[in-house]
């Protein structure tokens, strides 16, 4: 980014000096790695950062822009790339090329800048009830579809330039990376959407859920690919392959876990809440070095960060002075908006400057239809799956499918790739890696404007519900001008349909005056939703009547091996009886910071 | 940075191989330019940031330890530049000397990433009333007080290299050039003691203002010099400095004051309030924006980001939601923490790991000498000027002095320098550079471990008052587990002795249930003390008493000259009636979103 910033700041300064002529004392080095004046560099990079914030300012009050008029053709995203290809169509048309030569997709930015905040968000904003509650639906569609995903894309692909058509003539190994880097989906576009119409929690959830997971599977699996380069790929690869993954994924969980627990632990046996100054800081940096320290331990980042995201939120977030709780939750969320608005701006950017690109058109319309193709693989199948599970497991009741129809095109629609896909493709080896580079950068823009630009309308026409309102979203105390309250008790109605007392919102349990609230009582009733809601059926989405039911004898046998509802109970029991005794702050005379602030 | 980042990295992923000697796929390019991996080069910036983040805990928990233990000796600061210097020595002596290249204090970085944050989270939290009460001082000490030191400071070093002891030879100019240099105090360290025992708001706010607005003016002068290298100094020269500097600090102070009250137009005839997470990154960006076009026009981005942040805060704040009003003031906070230990942190690292530093031990030990000099000539003849000036203006009524001495050896011994130095004499020219670079960087160092390590002690010995709560800090309504309330009655009660009625907290207004609260007058109270007080006599400080007291018959005149009741008076007026109903969105219907949250 250092590069592009001085780059594009240099080439503003230029063209200054030479339209107006009379710029003193700037002295223009003609590359990069000079002994510049640093007085002038400055200035450089200062109109270089002054454009970039432009386009994301640009990129955020068109955001605004379409959410007030209720556009939904076009999305925040697709315009971000739009401002960001202007910007790098105007400077590849420019004379001088050197600026072409400094602006380039740094993959380490990328990932020690961009990515975090982003994973970090997801994880700390993940409604923790629906994400486990549909966890075998997302490990599905995560763990097989990516899988399956990958190697579809492979396969045609290598059978593709095995043809010879356009003289790219690759290995199935490195066929197997793109179609890796090619199935990691983009959580961003997606989700912002989705968070707009305020899609039904499970759809949401389950695609949210998956588009995390499959960033890190792709990565392990582009990063496994890349270890078989250049080598034959014997049968053996296939199980050594199968089995590095599920050690990073366990290890990396285990690094993002354990980080949260003890950041909950230190916070619940120190006074550092009394400086919630240093505590917001504390909680961001250690936060961060779960991710540095698994991406240096050759594990994933991306899972250990997300993991110690819900970690936190789970068991630390009630350790956190008041002050802490809110400042770290609105920090989070700017820098992910920020971080995923300049991703989108930068891939547009890239498409234009990206000099050593070898655009092959046959090839990239190939690769196009082949993710569609490839994703169709993945999801209907593994949806057919789900669904036949859960008619095992239904025990005869009349259940409707866990994935309907809709649900099952929605997920195939918001596969759209992002920027891990493109982060991915700048470590492709060879002596192709230019072209299929090229390849995935298009692709990746086409998806998103493709699939980005017509989500909203898929919505509609799939007859998706929106309008839900999260319960998490009760924490928003300050979004007062926000719509609440009256779609929260509607969905609630669908939703809860047994056991559970109505829940009453967080807020409404801080905002009563008095600050002696027994705070595991407020704990309970905020966090333990998911517990309470551990044993219901899955949710029924209301627009969807309940279709074919079969009852079949093997259902206890199913039950049996999966053990699922048994082992969240057990879970559940552990959670409410050890750990959170253990790790939450809980002596009431300490704790009344999580009660309304007393005046 | 980012050369440190991947140098730190390689360095560390080079010891571990060597260490044990298995760790696969781990191929080390030997210099940072060659065509790395991506995969590889993210697990070596992966440690690299890993250690820094390190770094940066350990400064933050050793605060907090520091400010539990209530230990005064140390300061953070002076820790967080120990850390960096012992991680930099080890780098140092490391076999090896690639990382020496790559481990620069980089002044863009410095510049455009570390320094706005601080800057912006100055301008936002500035106690408005304090600093145009004092803004006379403020000016007197910011501007002749940076010119005297750094003319005393590049008189002293032209002598001592003219005497040729340590064959250095600089022009007059480069030695005004270094004096412009470190004439720039930190505003860092300093205030960070300072608010942490709470010192008497009229001396932080000086001593604040004056470290803020220096910085600026010595950006500015070290410019002015910079122009005049290799040329000839005339003595017109001199008024051409004078006439610029003026000319860059109007404009610049022009740009951010344009820039906040823009925003505040944006906000109030725009809906963006109805989506907060937008709002807050837009107020960020849009401030950075000020600080980067400065720049880019040549002005002083340091300036116009101050004055946008402190316009922000008198307008722009109260057209905001709740939410991006609580998310910004923390998210500057934040970032301001961040950056101002990562400077130190930085600084102890460039002090071992810069290899061309040429170190001569008397220069470093003349210069330390002469800005001690240099900031007592300009620290207490201005303070006897500005007592005079107050004598005359009192019109014989018998007030303590304006600047009593155990201000002005506070003033004196808070004259720390700081990042912002070492960042300008990266930009010094000719074939010394090395020395004076040295120089400075040692210099800066330690200044900030001598004077940063005993202010606490001063504020001891000087018998200065502490434990005074801002009135500004009752908008931290949560930080409960802070003392309160019961500090800020008693210094209001030494403070405001005539006209206004007791202050009401905002947060108690805020926190009264009604929302229909009357917002023009919630604004009144919070922001408007200012103007309520502009008619009081200046602070005094509880713990002085009253001094010499002279009125002479020329009090009168002084006082038609400098008018300066008068026109805070109009400035008041007009920003009642003109400005706060034109900026401020102020219909009631609307507005209710700075009163309490409905619920």
């Amino acid at each position: 980014m250092s590069g592009l910033i001085l780059g594009v700041g240099k080439y503003l300064i230029k063209r200054a000096v030479a339209d107006d002529g009379d710029v003193p004392d700037v002295t223009i080095p003609d590359d990069g790695e000079g002994d510049t004046n640093p007085v002038t560099e400055e200035i450089f990079s200062s109109w270089a950062l002054f454009i970039l914030l432009l386009l994301l300012i640009s990129a955020l009050w068109s955001s605004y822009y379409l959410q007030q008029k209720r556009i939904q053709a076009v999305h925040e995203t697709v315009l971000s790339i739009f401002y960001g290809m202007i910007v790098g169509l105007i400077i590849r048309v420019s004379p001088g090329h050197y600026i072409q030569d400094t602006v380039t997709f740094n993959s380490s930015y990328f990932f020690n800048v961009l990515l975090p905040p982003i994973i970090l968000n997801s994880g700390y904003e993940l409604h923790q009830a629906n994400f486990f509650r549909n966890i075998g639906s997302i490990l599905t569609f995560a763990i097989p579809g990516t899988f399956i995903s990958a190697v579809v894309l492979g396969v045609i692909l290598y059978v593709w330039t095995a043809l010879g058509l356009e003289s790219v003539n690759i290995s199935f190994v490195d066929a197997l990376s793109v179609g890796a880097t090619l199935s990691a989906t983009d959580p961003v576009t997606i989700l912002s959407i989705f968070n707009a119409y305020k899609v039904d929690p499970k759809l949401y959830t389950i695609i949210f859920g998956e588009s995390l997971l499959n960033d890190a599977i792709s990565i392990v699996m582009f990063e496994t690919c890349q270890q078989f380069h250049g080598r034959d790929a014997k049968f053996t690869s296939f199980f050594e392959g199968i089995g590095l993954f599920l050690m990073t994924f366990t290890i990396s969980l285990l690094i993002g876990v354990i980080v949260g627990i003890l950041v909950a632990l230190i916070l619940k046996h120190s006074h550092i809440r009394r400086y919630p100054q240093i505590e917001s800081c504390f909680v961001l940096l250690i936060a961060y070095e779960s991710y540095f320290f698994s991406n240096g331990c050759h594990m994933s980042g991306i899972v250990s960060l997300l993991f110690c995201g819900i970690t936190l939120k789970h068991y630390a977030y009630y350790n956190m002075s008041r002050r802490t709780q809110i400042s770290t939750k609105y920090i989070f969320q700017l820098l992910a908006r920020l971080s995923e608005n300049f991703i989108f701006v930068y891939l547009g950017l890239a498409l234009f400057t990206e000099v050593e690109l070898v655009y092959k058109p046959m090839l990239i319309i190939v690769t196009t239809i082949s993710i569609c193709l490839a994703r169709w693989a993945a999801v209907f199948p593994l949806s057919r799956l789900i669904n036949w599970v859960h008619r095992m497991r239904s025990n005869g009741q009349s259940l409707p499918d866990e994935i309907p129809y809709q649900y099952q095109m929605m997920t195939f629609w918001a596969g759209l790739r992002g920027a891990v896909g493109v982060a991915l493709a700048m470590g492709l080896q060879g002596e192709f890696k230019s072209t299929l580079l090229a390849t995935v950068l298009v692709v990746v823009v086409l998806t998103v404007i493709l699939f980005g630009g017509t989500t909203a309308g898929m919505l509609e026409v799939l007859n998706i519900k929106t309008g839900c309102v999260d319960e998490d979203e009760s924490d928003d105390e300050f979004d007062i001008e926000a719509p609440k309250a009256i779609t929260t008790n509607s969905v609630l109605a669908n939703r809860r349909f047994n056991k559970s007392t109505p829940a009453v919102p967080y807020s409404d349990i801080r905002n009563r005056s008095s600050p002696n609230i027994n705070p595991q009582e407020d704990l309970l009733r905020d966090d333990d939703a998911p517990t309470d809601l551990d044993e219901i059926p899955p949710l029924m989405p209301a627009s969807v009547n309940p279709m074919e039911r079969s009852s079949t004898s093997i259902v206890g046998t199913v039950q049996s091996i999966l053990h699922t509802d048994d082992r969240a109970r057990w879970f559940q029991n552990f959670d409410e009886q050890v750990l959170k005794p253990v790790l939450l702050d809980v002596d009431p005379s300490k704790n009344n910071r999580n009660g309304s602030p007393p005046n």
